[in-house]
């Protein structure tokens, strides 16, 4: 069905701020085809001017935190303060197991349907990698295409959320107010890398819970050095089913760009962002060119057998391997 | 002060167990010259023969949860049952901070003055992907020369227990009778991976603290599934002082081997570790190669530049030095 346009259409298409010329592009993004991938780097590079403008956010929280309401809420209060959002998914995961997290065509149901908001479903993929690259490049495409504000989503359980906070100016979490042990859900590790906690689910009726779970986080994060930046994460409640909280947690985003701006740790952490997009690139590159390499294709399965049953040391295996790869 | 040995000399010394070749050998596998690795493949490819007959364990804990003490009684305790004891250390995190925590001398007094014993500390290096490949080589190599059982440690709060739980048949946990919330100081994933706790510091007068802390990570345990090869990890409390609990601890270890040597899961998961060996090893091999070549080296610092300020897209930047490296 997609057919394939030019680099000059895709070029003026996301400038003009074209909803169907970006989807197309975030395809050619997402092919497995190398021809796309060629033609992709370069509607990227010409569109590169244009990119970096947008306040990139990661989301995440576990399964049942609500987090597709909590984002249908926020990027409506958003537009309503005049901004225009795109929300990517990144979750390699669920292509194994339970299919894309965006799957479900109920999700953000009145979000999807605005001009001003983009939502852009969980690229596939197998490897962590390439789903950030993808999503990271997907990222750009929005920002060329005039998105104020890109949220990063992703799930909360995998590996996924340092590949997420790698790409993002703020990282905002999710949590629940919950039964007792609030803190097993999640790893320790999310914790440390939350700009913002976020209490969900603070509804009538439930405030007193949420505010108990505030003051159990407000706990566990006084534990935690301040982030580089000087920034301290704080914890809020919100109801994303009556639309509370969700200001206050727009200011603190407000509040960390300007201090961030100011002290210069946000250009900081973007130049580290990109050099380390650069580092992860040529490693994947690297492997990518090696397994698909014929020579390569050809001997591996051997080359397991044999050093699974202990006939060839995997050093020397990998040794002899790279060297066919790299002087053939 | 080292002198480099034959392959021969180094062969049949460590068929003969001298343990003066084998530490030669393992800083030949440590050290960084191009040529002391390539002698290093040779001499484990000529003793993969004689490799693979250990029991291969991997033990970790949160600092101050007495692991040299727990090791160093242990370590008599099974050279009592008539084994040979190898201990490795992996942690490459120690040589940027705290110094390599095998570095302290008074550490397991008695064990290392014991022939049956050999105690290596961690090697060198920055990268854990070296750092492992190094410990592994070093398991083989202890391994030829005759040591029944090679213990690996870690440190439990980095990431390097995943690699210790990827080269050892069995993961042991060792957790402290604590105030209240033990499961806060170890990782989630750390939980997971175990195939036995083990309760340290259960001495006289702290027996109900220990019980009690058996009790919570029993309770914790039940939450996961068993392990693949059906095996559900047990929680012990021991003493390494009074030596009370070591002995069920070996038992395990010995319910354990002989469950999945007959299950064959034993057999299975060394192959899997032998395959994902190989792979670990293509991969850093590439990026060694990568980085280390001469006209990326020129060009790297420029293109990092480029990409930081925003003038080359990483990705763009990324393929054009993959495809300088693989077709200069």
């Amino acid at each position: 069905m997609r057919h394939r346009l030019s680099l000059e259409e895709y070029v003026s298409g996301i400038l003009a701020q074209n909803r169907f010329v970006l989807s197309q592009a975030i395809t050619l993004v997402e092919s497995q085809l190398a021809q796309d991938n060629e033609l992709a780097l370069q509607v990227i590079d010409r569109l590169l001017p244009y990119t970096g403008k947008s306040y990139r956010i990661g989301i995440t929280g576990v399964p049942g935190v609500g987090k597709s309401t909590f984002i249908e809420a926020f990027g409506l209060y958003l537009i309503g303060q005049g901004k225009k959002l795109a929300v990517l998914a990144i979750d390699p995961s669920s292509q194994r197991s339970r299919g894309s997290i965006m799957g479900d065509k109920t999700r953000m149901a009145t979000l999807s349907t605005l001009s001003a908001a983009y939502i852009r479903p969980s690229p596939s993929g197998t490897s962590l990698g390439g789903v950030s690259r993808k999503t990271r490049e997907a990222m750009l495409l929005c920002e060329a295409a005039g998105f104020d504000v890109v949220l990063i989503e992703t799930v909360g359980v995998g590996q996924s959320e340092t590949a997420v906070a790698q790409m993002t100016d703020f990282f905002l979490l999710l949590m629940l107010a919950g039964a007792g042990d609030e803190l097993q859900g999640i790893k320790k590790g999310i914790m440390e890398m939350a700009d913002l906690v976020a209490i969900t689910k603070a509804d009538e009726g439930n405030e007193l819970k949420a505010e108990r779970a505030k003051a159990t986080y407000q706990n566990s994060l006084m534990f935690f050095p301040a982030h580089a930046g000087g920034w301290f994460p704080p914890v809020l409640t919100c109801s994303a089913v009556q639309g509370t909280g969700l200001d206050q947690i727009w200011e603190q985003l407000q509040n960390y760009q300007i201090q961030t701006q100011t002290n210069g740790f946000w250009q900081h952490k973007r130049q580290q962002q990109q050099t380390e997009w650069l580092h992860d690139t040529i490693k994947q590159l690297l492997e990518e060119q090696f397994y698909q390499n014929p020579s390569i294709k050809n001997l591996l399965e051997t080359t397991e057998k044999q050093v699974q049953e202990g006939k060839q040391h995997a050093t020397q295996a990998a040794a002899d391997l790279v060297k066919l790869f790299l002087s053939p």
